[in-house]
C-alpha cells in the first residue's frame, strides 16, 4: 500500500540451481524450465512519480534496462529506489527483484488496477526483452522453493514446488554475465537442465534440489575455481551445496558453509512471493 | 521441517467474497471460481506418527473427513493436532487449512517426497469429496488476495491476484453449512459469482473485490440480518465490508469494522501460502 507519495513492495532474492533456455518471439513465452530457492534476503523497490524516471540501488543512480521497460509498459514516470544486502550480478536475482519490485510498486502508486499475473508478466516480459533473466521473475513471485515446469510468465508458464523451509547460507566469489552465458548457443546447458528437472521432479526435495543442481553444473562446464572448491568443501563437511546460476556464488542447506569453514551469509526459504509492503 | 517427532505447516485462513460452483467427477477438476482474501490468522496443524489415526482441534477430538482422506491417500497413519484463533464453520476455510496443513506436515514426516502441487492437489480432492470446500485450499496454497480463475487443483485451475497488502478486521455470528448451500442446486449463485468474477478481473483491486463480493451477496440471497446489519453499518461509516462465503461473517478492509462500532478480531492479508514451519 501507498505510504503518502510512493509505494513500496518487496521481493525476494532467488538462486537458481540448474535451467534450460526457452527462447520465443513472445517475451512472455520466452523463459526457463528450472528450479531453485527464494531467499529472505530480497530487495525493497520504492516508486515515487516523479518529472523524469531515475533508478537508485542502494543510493546509487543505475542503469537497469528491465526497470525502465516495466515502467514504460505501465506508463509511469518515477523516481525508483531500491534497497537490498545481496549480492549484485553474482546469480540472486536482484535485476529481477527490481523489476517485479517496480512493477507492483508502480501499479499501486499510479492506480493502474492490474492483476499479480498481468504484472508479473510485465517484469517478467521486461526481463527477457533487457536479456537479463528468463525465470527469476515467476519464481520471485511465487515463493518458497519453485520449480519452472513450463517457461513463461503467467498464463504461459507453470510452476511447481519443492515444500521445504529452512536456513540457507550464501557466499558470492564475484559477477557472472547472464546475457553472455545465455546469449550464445545453449545446447549442452540445456540438454543438462531438461536432466536435471526430469531428476528433481521425480524426488522434489531439498537434497533432490541440490544433487540436481550440482550435476548441472558440473556436465554444463560452468564451476570456476573458487566456486567448485567450496561446493567439494561443504561435501567433504557432510553437507549440501550448490552453485548459483548465473553467478560465482554458492548457496548450502543449513549450516552447511559454515560448518566447511566459510564466512557465509545466513538467510532462510522464504515463504511468500512479492508483495507490496 | 521436522522437529524431532513430527512435523507442522502453518496456512493462512480464507474468507471468500464470491463463488461458482463447478462440478466434475475427478475431484481434480471440480471447484470453485471466485476470489477472497487470505488471513494472517490461520491454522498450524501437526502431523505425529501414530498407531492409530485421531485429529484434534484446538485440544478437543474432532471428525473431520478431509483430514483423514488426506492421510488415507499418503497412507499415513498419525496423531493430528489442529490449532487455530479462527471460528470454526464459519466461513474461514478452517477445515481446507486443516486438510492442506496435514498433506504438508505427513508429506515432510512420513517422506513421501511428494512436490507442493501434489499436496495441493491430495488436500483439494480431500475437501471436493468430503463436500466441505471447492476452493480455499488452492487459494490457502497460494496466499495474498486470491482469485480463483479456473476451477480445480494446481495442473487443472488457473489463479490470479489482488496485488494488495494491508489490515483486515472480521466478526462472525456463528456457522452456516457449506454442504447445506452448495449440496443443492447453484444455478442463481453461480450466475451471480460469474457476473462477480468478470467485474472483479476488470477491476483488479481490494475495493473491486469488496463491492463485487457484495453485489454477490445480495443477487445469491445470502445476506440474513446480523450478517446484512454489519456490512451496512461499515458502509455508513464509509468503509468497505463484505460476507464471508459461507459463514454468518463479514470482513472488512483496514478499520472498518471497529470503526462502525463492532468489537471486530484484527488481523492482516497474508502475504504467504501454506508453508512448512
Amino acid at each position: 500500500m501507498s505510504d503518502g507519495d510512493g509505494a513500496a513492495a518487496f521481493v525476494p532474492g532467488h538462486v537458481t540451481g540448474f535451467f534450460s533456455v526457452h527462447r520465443a518471439d513472445d517475451p512472455l513465452r520466452a523463459g526457463s524450465r528450472g528450479a531453485g530457492v527464494t531467499l529472505a534476503d530480497g530487495v525493497t523497490t520504492e516508486v515515487v512519480p516523479s518529472d523524469e524516471t531515475t533508478v537508485r540501488l542502494n543510493g546509487r543512480e543505475v542503469d537497469v534496462e528491465s526497470v525502465t521497460r516495466v515502467l514504460d509498459a505501465l506508463d509511469a514516470t518515477a523516481a525508483v529506489s531500491a534497497e537490498t544486502d545481496l549480492p549484485i550480478g553474482s546469480g540472486f536475482g536482484v535485476s529481477g527483484a527490481m523489476a517485479l519490485g517496480a512493477a507492483l510498486a508502480a501499479n499501486d502508486v499510479f492506480g493502474r488496477e492490474r492483476s499479480e499475473n498481468d504484472l508479473v508478466g510485465v517484469a517478467h516480459a521486461a526481463e527477457v526483452e533487457a536479456g537479463t533473466g528468463l525465470g527469476d521473475v515467476v519464481a520471485q513471485a511465487r515463493g518458497g522453493v519453485p520449480i519452472r515446469v513450463e517457461p513463461g510468465a503467467p498464463g504461459v508458464g507453470a510452476l511447481d514446488g519443492v515444500p521445504a523451509a529452512g536456513r540457507i547460507e550464501y557466499v558470492s566469489f564475484g559477477e557472472l554475465s547472464t546475457s553472455e552465458v545465455i546469449g550464445g548457443g545453449t545446447e549442452a546447458l540445456d540438454d543438462a537442465g531438461e536432466r536435471a528437472l526430469g531428476s528433481l521432479r521425480e524426488t522434489p526435495t531439498l537434497p533432490g534440489l541440490l544433487a540436481a543442481s550440482r550435476r548441472f553444473a558440473e556436465a554444463a562446464d560452468l564451476l570456476d575455481g573458487e566456486v567448485a572448491e567450496a561446493v567439494d568443501a561443504v561435501a567433504a563437511a557432510g553437507g549440501e551445496a550448490a552453485m548459483a546460476m548465473l553467478g560465482r556464488s554458492v548457496f548450502a542447506l543449513g549450516t552447511g558453509l559454515s560448518d566447511a569453514g566459510y564466512d557465509a551469509e545466513v538467510t532462510a526459504i522464504h515463504a511468500a512471493g512479492a508483495r507490496l509492503r
